[in-house]
Order: C-alpha cells, then structure tokens, then sequence
C-alpha cells in the first residue's frame, strides 16, 4: 500500500468508528428511524472529505480525535444531502454506493426524516465541549458547516443543480452551481482543519483556494465516470445525467476538454500548496487520487 | 388589550424584524428557494415559542437581542418541521396558516430543499458571536436545540406520529410520542431562556417540568381545535387526524376527558412556577392562553 493508501485507511476506520458511536442505537420506540441513519452514513462512501479534515489539520500538528469529530460531522452532513438528492422528487436515484438508495429500503417519510435527523447531529457533535475543540472554535466550526450546507452553499447547489435539466448552460454556470453543491462542502474540509490549527490567515486563504479547485476537479471527474460508468463501478445510476439532459462539464467541454480542464486545475491547485513546501505532501496526493479515481 | 396580549405583540413583531433581518433576501440564483424558506417562516404562525424564551429570559432578567435570537432559531427549526410535515409522502397536507403548504405553492424538491437550508441556518444564527450570548452559552444552546429537534426529539416524534396512523395506541403511547414532536421544542424554548439567564439548576428544572406540561396541553388543545375545527380557524386541514384514523388525545379520552386532563396539566404546571413568585405572571398568562386559544 502506498503511503496515501495508509493514510487514507487509517482516516477511514478512524471515522467509521466515530461515526457508530456517535449515531444513535438501533433501539426504542424510534429504531427504524435509527437504522435509516446509520444506513445512510454508515454505508461506505470514500470519506475524502474526513481525510481533507485530517490532512490539512496535519499541516498544523493538530491530529486525533478533533479532526475526526469534525469529519463526521461532515459525513452526517454529505450523508443526509444524499438521501434526500435521492428523493424521487429530486434526482429520484435508485441506487446508491451500490445499494438501494435510502427511500427504496426504508421508504420516502423515513428516508426524510432520517436526512432531516442528520443534520442536527451534525451540529451537536460539533458543539459538543468533548473533543478538544475550544467553544470559540466550535462556535467557528459550526458557522462553517452550516454556512457551507445551507442555502449559499450545498443546498443551493442542488436547486441550481435541479433548474439545470434541460437548460443550455455555459461552463460558467456549471461551474458556479458545482461551487456550491459539491465545492462548498469539500472547500469547508479543508478549512476546518485550518480552524483546529489557529493557521495563520496566509494558509487557511491557500488551502481554501486549493479546495475550491479540488471541488471541481472532483465534480469533472465524477462527470467522467458518469458518462462511461457502469453502476457496479460507481454505485449510482450510471449515465443518468445524459438521459435527463443535465448540463455537466462533460456535456459542455466535451471529454478530452474536461481532461484539459483537470490538468489546468491541477497544475494551479499543487501550487497553492507550494507555500507548505514538504509538508503538503498528502494534499498533494489527494488531488492526484481524486483526478484518477475509478469509483 | 391584555398585559400578555401587549407582550406578545412586543414579541412578534420583534421576530418578524429578526427573521427578515436573518432570512436570506429574494435574490441571485437561488432566489427561489430563499422565497420558499421566507414563505415558510415569515408566513404567520404565534410565534408561542420565542415568547417563551422571551418569558423565561426575563425572569432572569435577560432582555433584548439574544432572546430574540434564540427564538428565530427555534422558529426556523418549526417552520421547517411544518414544510417536510406536510408534504406528500408525510402528511400530505394541502394547507397551512391559511395558505397553500410550501409544496403546494414552489414545488416538491423546492419544499424540501427549503426545509433542508432552514436547519443550518437554525444553528448559524445561534452560533454566531453577534448577539450578546458568549462562546460556551452559544454551544450550549446549539446541543439543546439540536437534541430537541433531532431523531430522540421532534423528527422521532414524527415518525412515531406517522406510526400512529391506524394504529390503537394508550395515552401513554400518544403522550410519548407528543412528548418527542411538539414537547422538545417547547421544553427547549422554556430552558433557553434559563440558558442565557444562567439560571440556577433548581429553576431550570422548575421551568422543564413546566414546559413539558404546557407542550402537552399545547397538543391536546391543537386535538381539540382540529376535531371541532375548521380550515379557517386553524388555517390547516381541518378534521384530517380523523379521516386518517390518528391515535390522538382526544381520540382515546373523548373531548370531556381531554379538557379533564388540561385541567390537571394546568394545576400542575402552574404549581411548578411557584418557586418564582409573582415575577411568573406572564407564564401563567401563557398557559391559560394554551388552553384557551382558538386557532
């Protein structure tokens, strides 16, 4: 295993037990209600956007159970915006991470429900005083998150992201509505970890750039992998996009632009890094991986 | 007009300031959707639970903003619960506060993207340093607020309600599951106020006990009203809980055993104030007014 590898499987455990611990039990009354969460959360996903948290927290000596608290609580966010994209009045997604999505296996209120139940976990977990954080911090997490997943951010993505079938848009415009509904959530990874370390202002403005260029690159290669998947291999409806007429970077630029497209961000998101010298080395790696990934 | 009726207005119109003021404004892209999220706030409503932090507040001698604040993040929190309630695969319910329901009047996926963005922008509000509430009160009261609307508070008690649907449940089961989706917010409401008052324990649970009978009575009244009610009054589907067969209190008690057991409430509740005296009056208006309201 590559050193990336290692680190990347050691975010993912660290994670996932967080993630148990702190999602309620499947028991009492609301039980069903429980396990729709932990279905939701729990059911895999690459935990990029943890290991953002911990590789930029890193950067700043700030390692263990802080930067986990916060990547779960990231996960608790991206987890609910899936199940509820999924709905079948949103994206109406039959598949997800290569299993049935939320509403399919427990039905469209619980699956509601279970997303809206999400997201003030999220927030309790953050506020919690039991993970290192200082309450100024956590107070600054939490304005973060909720500014990154609200209406200027995630959540306002997926409504342009909806008015987006069936319209000509220009590349601009795709890229202005994957700034909210992918970027701002990526691009709060890695500035969180620059609140654990109190960086000085010149780092956390470098890696919040880093990130908005990682948030697009993800975003073009998702597309990637959408017009060639195969649901085995991404988990999701593969091609949907083209059926419904969505305007992606890929339908835009077509695939040896959106290739282009990827090159140019990379070269300008390694430099953002260049600042870091030696020890950016992971965030380096990152984009690497997320620029070739196959799933 | 009453002494209360007088200071209920104060706080009404003090919140519709602080939601506008708060909310985000018709405009950009997603301009949709933040008319979806101001429909669903600023649409009416009593606006009973900022006055109960406002009423609680003061008995500790706390005025001004930061009650105001708590409770807009307290109203964001309802008018979302209301949004995803009433939509199609929950209640499905075609009226609220006199007017469409959100998804009747923008759409399914605008509703729940609506009711989506309002959660962060609950915990925003509450996070941020610029009402007078410090760092350690701040994330003291996101916890609150977010166990009480989350799956062992308000979104629990919803899914237990739609559980109740054709189901024979005892007063037990009713009183639990009204506990969790009208009771949290209600209790949270009475103990933010002993928050920013940085009430002593003894008060704080004096007002919890308080709080849990008025969100009961609160229920039992809403049974009453919806039972002998019209569209009109209560600006809601009128007699819906009983053309869905819903367990509710007046279902299992009857209407004479239902206002019996608001009597025994009242008698309880207002004893719980005791320990403070005259300066409880306006909780005690609040209580009758519960009871006694029409829509």
């Amino acid at each position: 295993m590559s050193r990336f590898a290692q680190a990347s499987a050691a975010v993912t455990a660290a994670i996932e037990a967080e993630l148990s611990a702190l999602l309620p039990p499947v028991a009492g009354p609301q039980a069903r209600l429980h396990e729709a969460m932990r279905y939701a959360v729990l059911g895999g996903g690459k935990r990029l956007r943890p290991f953002m948290v911990a590789a930029t927290a890193e950067l700043f000596g700030v390692r263990g159970v802080a930067p986990t608290r916060v990547g779960a609580a990231i996960e608790m966010i991206h987890g609910y915006s899936l199940v509820h994209d999924d709905l079948p009045a949103m994206d109406d997604a039959e598949l997800r991470r290569g299993r049935p999505s939320c509403h399919r296996a427990f039905g469209e209120a619980t699956a509601i429900l279970a997303g809206d139940a999400l997201q003030p976990l999220a927030f309790e977990v953050l506020a919690r005083p039991d993970y290192g954080a200082d309450a100024e911090q956590r107070a600054a997490l939490i304005v973060g998150l909720a500014v990154a997943s609200g209406s200027l951010g995630m959540c306002g993505g997926q409504l342009l992201d909806l008015l987006a079938e069936k319209q000509r848009w220009a590349l601009d415009d795709i890229s202005a509505m994957q700034r909210l509904k992918t970027g701002a959530l990526i691009r709060y990874a890695c500035e969180a970890g620059a609140v654990l370390g109190r960086a000085p202002a010149t780092a956390a403005a470098a890696l919040g750039a880093y990130a908005e260029d990682l948030g697009l690159a993800f975003q073009i290669q998702d597309d990637l992998l959408d017009r060639g998947g195969e649901g085995v291999a991404t988990g999701k409806d593969a091609g949907r996009d083209d059926q419904v007429g969505k305007a992606t970077f890929v339908g835009v630029l077509g695939e040896a632009g959106a290739r282009r497209m990827l090159g140019e961000l990379r070269a300008r998101a390694l430099g953002r890094l260049d600042i870091f010298e030696d020890r950016a080395t992971v965030l380096r790696e990152l984009f690497e991986f997320v620029i070739s990934r196959k799933t």
